[in-house]
C-alpha cells in the first residue's frame, strides 16, 4: 500500500465501464447493426473521435457545437472537439474524395460520440452509434431505403411492428408552410422549430400559449391546425401551395407500403433538432407506455457538403445510439441469452505438476478452433469448477496424476452434467462431433 | 455555395480517416486479435476514452501523463485525459470489482488510445490497440501464456518464426542488478533505465560515453558486461546474487520451449519504457532489415492495483497497436485479399420504372442472408456495371422492361463473366447453391 490517498476506481461521470456482461450487450447490438446494414450493401467507414472544432460550428446547431460540446485546445493550439455526432465527419470524408467516389455511396459506421449533458435514463455523455448514410441519390427511393434499413434493424433486434412507430415528416414541408402560409421570417421560423421540437416535453396549454405569444392569433390558429393534420392526402387538399414536399411524402409512404412497412405514420409535429436537415425527417418512437420516447432518427441533409466548397451531394441517413436501443431491448424483453465464447475450461489439481499436460490439451483444442483456457489459480478444484460454470464454459476437464498416467481425461458437459472419458488423442474429435 | 471560406476536409493532424479499403485492414487485424485471444479464453471488456487525469499521474510515467498527453478540463471542472494506454483503465476496473471477480481474470480490449507525438512511420497520434491482461496469477505460467498469446497473434497474422524475434528480460533482474551489483540509488536507476531504453536509437560510443558519465569507470564496465550477456545460464553463473529473477526467466524459457516457441531470446538490454512494470518484460521485434523495430510488447505489473487502495492483484499483459502491426504486414506482404461484403448488385435500366422490381429481388436475397444493393443512381448501365465491379460485388443483375415482363433475370458472376438466366422465384436458390 502507498501512503498516498487511493485513486478512485470510478469511471468519468456519465460514461460506462463495459465489463464482459455489459460489453456482450453492446456487441450484440453492434452485430445486429452490421448484419442489417451490410445486407443493404453498406460499407463500414470510421474516423477519429477528435475533429477540428470548426467542423461543427457551421451546421451542427448551438447545443452540439456549444454548451454540450467537449471542446479543447491541443498542445499545438488547434481548437478541437470530441465528435458529438458522426454526420459532419461523414460529410467531410465524402467531400474530401467527392471527385473519386462512385455515387451513390452507402456507408455506415459504429462509433462513439460525446455530449456534455446531465446523465439520465436514455442519455449519457458517451454513447456508441450506428450511422447509416446514402450519399449522392436525390430520389425519394433513397429516403425509403434508409427508413427500410432502420425498420430492418428493429426487426433484426426482435421488435414487432406494434412495439414502435416510424414517425415521418419533412423539414421542407414545415419551411414551406412557414414561408408561404404563415409568412414568418427566419428568426421566428427557427424559434417555432425549436418550440415544436420540445412539444412532447411540455403540456398542451403551455405549448399553445407559447405559440400565441410568438404569432398573431390568426397565424397561431393556422399553425395549430397544420400540426393537427396527420394525413398526407388531407393536408394536400388543405394546402395546395405545399404540393411539392407533400408529393414527396406521398411517394415515400407509397414506397414504404410496397416494402410492407405498416407502422410508418405522418406527423407534422416531428422536427428533429439537428440544423442541417433539408427534407424528409423520421424517427423511431417506442410505443411502450414505460418507454414512450424517441429511440433514434434521421433525415435528408442535401446541403451539408457545401460548407466544404464542393458541389452538392444529396444525402440521407440516420444515427441509432446504443443507450436508447438498450432501453428498448430491456423494456420489450428482447435480449437473447448472451453467453461468453469459452468452450473448454481445463482445471488443474496441482498447477505446477499438471499445467504442462493442461496446456497441451488446450493447444490441441485451439488447433481445432475451440476456445480453451487453463486454470492456473492453484485454487482447490471445487472453486475452479464453480468458476468454470460462472464464466459460462461449455465443458470442463480436470487434470491430475491419473489423467497424465492414463492419457485419458473425463470431459463434463456443464449444461447437462453428462460425463465421458476420452483418450487424450481423441478429445478434439469427441468435442467437434458434439457441436 | 456559401460566401464563407470553405471548411477544410482534412482530418485532425496525426489521426486517420478510415475509408472502406483502409478500414478493412484495421478490421482484419481486429478479427485476428479477437480470434487469437478468445482461443485462450479471454473475454472482451471496454471503457470510455475519457478518464480522470489522476489515473495516469500515479504510474504511467512522465511522457504519457505529461508532454504526450491529451489533457483538458471539462465543463464541470474535472481534469480529464484521453487515455494514452489501456492498462490503467483495466487496473481501475479490476480494482473496482476486486471483491467479486473470480481470479485469474482473462480480459482483452481493442480500443483506441491517444498520444501527442510528432506523427511518423509507425507512430500516429491515435492508434487502435489490442490489450491482453491476465490478472490474479503470480506464477510464471501466466507470463508464459501471455507471451504465447502474442506468439499466436503473429502466427494467425501469417508471420513465420524468423520474421520476428521475441525479446525477453526482467525488470526485477535489472533492478536487482542495480541494487546489489552496481549499488546505485533510485535516481541513477531511473536514469540508467531511460538510457538503456533509448540504446537502439543512439550509436554505441554515445551510449558507452553516457554510461561512463553516470557511473564510475568500474561500475560502467560492470553494467556494459551485464548488458552483453544474452544467455540466462551464463548470467546465473556470473551473478549468483541475481538467482531469483534469473530462475524465473529460466522457467519462462523452459515453458516457452515446451510450447514449441523457438524465436524467444533473452536480452538484458530490454527495458520497456512504462513505469509500472515489476517483472518479466518482453517485446515482439521485427527482424526485417526494412522494418527493424519493436512492434509491440508488455510485461508484468504486480503493483499497479495498489494505487486504488486494494490488495495486490498480480498482473501480466501486453498491448499491440494497429499502426506498427500494419507496417509489419506491409513489410512482409502478409495482407490477404480483403474484399467487401457485397454479394449482389442490382442495376436498373430506368430507376423510376424498375426500382420496385429491383427492391423486391434485393429483399428476397436479404431474406436468404445475402447482401444486396440496388443502384438508384439513374446513371447509364455501363457506369452502373463498372461500379458493381469496382465495389467488389460477386454478382450483378440488370433489371429492365424485359426482366419484369418475363419474370426472369440474367445473373452475371463478375469473377468469371459467366451468365445464367434464372426465374425470379429461383434466384435465391440459384445463388445459395453456388456458395
Amino acid at each position: 500500500m502507498t501512503d498516498k490517498q487511493p485513486i478512485s476506481t470510478e469511471a468519468y461521470k456519465g460514461v460506462r465501464d463495459f465489463y464482459p456482461n455489459e460489453l456482450r450487450k453492446r456487441l450484440y447490438l453492434e452485430r445486429m447493426m452490421k448484419k442489417t446494414v451490410e445486407a443493404f450493401g453498406y460499407e463500414a467507414v470510421d474516423a477519429s473521435i477528435i475533429e477540428p472544432a470548426e467542423l461543427y460550428d457551421a451546421k451542427s446547431g448551438d447545443e452540439l457545437a456549444g454548451e454540450q460540446s467537449y471542446r479543447f485546445t491541443d498542445r499545438g493550439d488547434r481548437e478541437v472537439m470530441l465528435r458529438p455526432e458522426m454526420t459532419p465527419t461523414i460529410a467531410r470524408m465524402v467531400a474530401a474524395q467527392a471527385k473519386s467516389l462512385s455515387f451513390p455511396v452507402r456507408w455506415y459506421s459504429i462509433s462513439n460520440v460525446f455530449r456534455y449533458e446531465r446523465p439520465q435514463r436514455g442519455r449519457l455523455r458517451e454513447h456508441w452509434q450506428l450511422n447509416v448514410d446514402l450519399l449522392g441519390a436525390a430520389d425519394v427511393l433513397a429516403d425509403t431505403e434508409v427508413i427500410s434499413v432502420a425498420y430492418n434493424l428493429m426487426k433484426n433486434l426482435g421488435a414487432e411492428e406494434d412495439d414502435y412507430v416510424i414517425r415521418i415528416s419533412s423539414r421542407s414541408l414545415f419551411a414551406d408552410f412557414c414561408d408561404e402560409v404563415l409568412q414568418v421570417k427566419d428568426d421566428t421560423y427557427t424559434t417555432l422549430a425549436h418550440l415544436i421540437d420540445k412539444k412532447n416535453k411540455i403540456d398542451k396549454d403551455s405549448f399553445n400559449g407559447a405559440v400565441h405569444n410568438l404569432l398573431s392569433d390568426d397565424k397561431a390558429d393556422q399553425l395549430l391546425t397544420f400540426l393537427s393534420i396527420n394525413d398526407v392526402g388531407q393536408m394536400t387538399e388543405s394546402y395546395p401551395m405545399l404540393a411539392k414536399p407533400l408529393n414527396n411524402l406521398r411517394k415515400l409512404f407509397s414506397n414504404l407500403h410496397d416494402r410492407e412497412i405498416a407502422n410508418a405514420v405522418f406527423d407534422p409535429n416531428l422536427i428533429r433538432g439537428i440544423a442541417y436537415y433539408t427534407g424528409i425527417v423520421f424517427e423511431i418512437f417506442d410505443t411502450h407506455p414505460q418507454n414512450n420516447r424517441s429511440l433514434f432518427g434521421g433525415g435528408r441533409y442535401d446541403n451539408l457538403m457545401e460548407v466544404f466548397g464542393v458541389d452538392q451531394v444529396q444525402a440521407v441517413g440516420f444515427g441509432a445510439g446504443d443507450v436508447t436501443l438498450a432501453d428498448f431491448m430491456d423494456t420489450h424483453e428482447l435480449w437473447p441469452e448472451l453467453a461468453g465464447s469459452l468452450d473448454v475450461d481445463i482445471c488443474l489439481i496441482d498447477t505446477a505438476k499438471h499445467s504442462g499436460f493442461g496446456y497441451k490439451i488446450a493447444s490441441l483444442l485451439r488447433e481445432a478452433k475451440m476456445n480453451a483456457r487453463v486454470n492456473i489459480s492453484s485454487k482447490n478444484i471445487g472453486t475452479q469448477l464453480k468458476n468454470a460454470d460462472k464464466d459460462g464454459a461449455n465443458y470442463v476437464i480436470v487434470v491430475g496424476d491419473n489423467e497424465i498416467k492414463s492419457k485419458k481425461v473425463t470431459i463434463k458437459e456443464l449444461s447437462t452434467g453428462e460425463e465421458a472419458t476420452v483418450k487424450k488423442a481423441d478429445i478434439t474429435d469427441f468435442l467437434t462431433s458434439k457441436e
